[in-house]
């Protein structure tokens, strides 16, 4: 137990040290689920001894969301209290560090009414757009981690006892977070200069399209943007100029799709846990960018919803590339969190696009739709890598490059 | 195991249907510790089964509380951030109900300045001062309640071992709300009937002062005020009409003094837990209504900083009669508790007054204070009542009765 509060104390200085790399007189806003409230307190008292000007907490809870999904006023899904609005928006605004310790139960939503989830969604987009372009553009430093509870450690090893599947779950985060206990910030930098190597590696041949298949029945073509680059590892902070982690654990390299530019028939790798339901056996048809066909041997029709959230939600906003070569993966865990899952395998999301895009930050919302990048108030990673397979790249000048086989980077 | 989960669903039906009254449509605003979140999921789900349109938590934790008090920067106490104005201001406005599950570690914020707790009490009161007007008017229905957490009940049941401090702190708590296993309203119910008649038989007498006296050195009269009136029991909502209960528990009858008429000592029966420090054998005297000389075993300096808060700070603005024959009182349990130990004895209170002076509602705040209603934004309730407790009412008209002898009623 010694051990494991030394772990998880690492952990928590990760976390505020490179995740959202506080700077003193900084404030911070904490997301938690009530159930993990110690791990809340480690991170504020590692956020205070950083020199941090408020701590300011957003509780959350599992059960109580469902109860509001199941039984409030069927108005409150189409509204967002105006004081749940200002605090991101402020503080957003003033740049102050925002890390969110996401933990749910995967299935909390299930039997919920979807078009509920995807109105409150819809609502939520719109009262939270200034917020979330900040966000997307990097104007304040940000994280998303994970610690486990209880319904999630059940759902992902339902073969053991909670407290054992508590400290199962526990040492995998540890084991992809790099956390070994003593000082675990050089161990996650050195990780993060990896991943810029890769990144520099696929930067250097620009390319045009990417060809995806594998023996699932994955065989898509995906155009990438004029003026695209990928990105991976540590950030930059558009307005401090400061480096800082989005992801705590991440392995992913990722860029944007051209929206109107992604043809063909991929199936998804891994169930996926969306709104709180679990999607399997996903496979969807794409033409000219736009998602025309969903099946899945179980939650088509939470994927179809969040589809049908807006515009933009049914065209694709991100390309990540994740060997299977990496601790994730290796651990042969499914997860049911798209942290982790998406940090387990190559994947795309449908809905809003990181806006990897040269000079992207002077361009108006209209000048980036033109280029290519996609927006919406959703954002769905789904995994799609597999053991076999292959990415072949086209550059400009027509020349094809091997990018992943069996799994891998291939240079 | 069972007979718990059943009385706490009992409980929370009470609070629910008696403490606010909650009616169909109407929102729900819940504050709770983190550590009771199974109790705030109970409420929610009696809530939603009253019809409640929705649900809003806000939960509260008093380690990240008192992180904040020992560490946040110094210009954090000195306001309020807007948000959590402006929750409080629309809902109280919209005549929400308000159930606050108040059940804090008595000693929280020990070693934190003082002055800071002042500070933030005041930046506060004056953020809040619409919110606050509409509960002191009763506007909208709002209760009071409390449940164990680990800290309390380990302060009040110090010989116990945690779990069998946590199982006692309960039965403590049904007991005093006449919780006993099924529907606990109407036992509820007959409670009210008996304070409201008790409320009747002082309000007959038109008492123009009280004079208290006991073997611990108090000798203080109080001079009530001209149109002053008795409450307890269930009260009205002055918006919707229908009943609702500040307290659950409750077993006191009070009203207010008049501010400039309270002369003489008092000494606190039991020790005071105040913003988040306990107090020990305090002693007040009073001129004129002002408290003039505090005095403490230990903890004067907290009772000192709240009365600096502001102008009516330091003057009183309750007076609540408990007979020593009730169930809090004869547990002979210290709760370190508010909202137990001032059921459990007659006490004063400094700070603000509720307006209980016929014609309240349409008085502006001037005419009130003319009238003598003390305000402040601290209202701090401290015990008074011992076994030998004597209190002698003097009607306008010079009579003298004896309202309370050896620590209980008199008539």
């Amino acid at each position: 137990m010694q051990e494991h509060d030394v772990l998880c104390r690492a952990y928590a200085r990760l976390l505020i040290r490179e995740g959202v790399n506080l700077q003193p007189g900084q404030r911070l806003v904490l997301t938690c689920p009530v159930e993990r409230a110690d791990f809340a307190r480690l991170c504020a008292e590692e956020a205070y001894a950083a020199g941090c000007a408020e701590v300011l907490l957003r509780w959350e809870d599992d059960q109580i969301s469902r109860l509001k999904y199941l039984y409030a006023a069927d108005a409150v899904f189409d509204r967002v209290n105006p004081w749940d609005a200002l605090l991101p928006d402020t503080l957003s605004a003033e740049g102050a560090a925002w890390l969110a310790v996401h933990a749910e139960d995967p299935a909390h939503l299930k039997g919920v009414d979807p078009a509920r989830i995807r109105r409150a969604s819809a609502a939520s987009g719109a009262a939270l757009a200034a917020f979330r372009k900040r966000e997307t553009h990097n104007e304040f430093p940000w994280c998303v981690c994970s610690v486990p509870t209880a319904a999630w450690a059940r759902t992902v090893f339902p073969d053991l006892d909670e407290d054992a599947a508590m400290e199962r779950l526990w040492t995998e985060i540890f084991r992809a977070c790099r956390v070994t206990g003593g000082d675990a910030v050089p161990a996650w930098r050195a990780h993060s200069e990896t991943l810029h190597r890769r990144v520099e590696a696929l930067n250097r041949y620009v390319f045009r399209t990417l060809h995806y298949r594998n023996a699932l029945g994955t065989d898509l073509t995906v155009e990438l943007p004029e003026g695209h680059y990928w990105a991976g590892g540590a950030e930059k902070c558009l307005t401090s100029g400061l480096d800082f982690s989005a992801n705590i654990p991440t392995e992913e390299v990722f860029t944007l799709p051209k929206r109107d530019g992604v043809n063909g028939v991929v199936a998804a790798s891994r169930p996926l846990s969306l709104n709180g339901n679990i999607v399997e056996g996903l496979r969807l048809t794409l033409q000219n960018g736009k998602i025309t066909d969903i099946c899945a041997a179980q939650g088509a029709e939470i994927v179809r919803a969040a589809t049908e959230t807006d515009e933009g939600a049914s065209c694709f906003g991100e390309v990540a590339l994740v060997p299977s070569r990496s601790p994730i993966s290796e651990s042969g865990v499914l997860f049911y969190n798209t942290l982790f899952d998406e940090n387990a395998a190559c994947h795309f999301a449908f809905g809003d696009a990181y806006p990897c895009i040269h000079g992207a930050e002077e361009m108006s919302a209209e000048e980036l739709l033109a280029r290519g990048a996609n927006s919406s108030v959703i954002h769905v990673d789904f995994m799609v890598g597999t053991p076999d397979l292959s990415i072949v790249g086209t550059t400009a000048a027509g020349e094809t490059i091997p990018v992943f086989t069996d799994g891998n980077f291939a240079f």
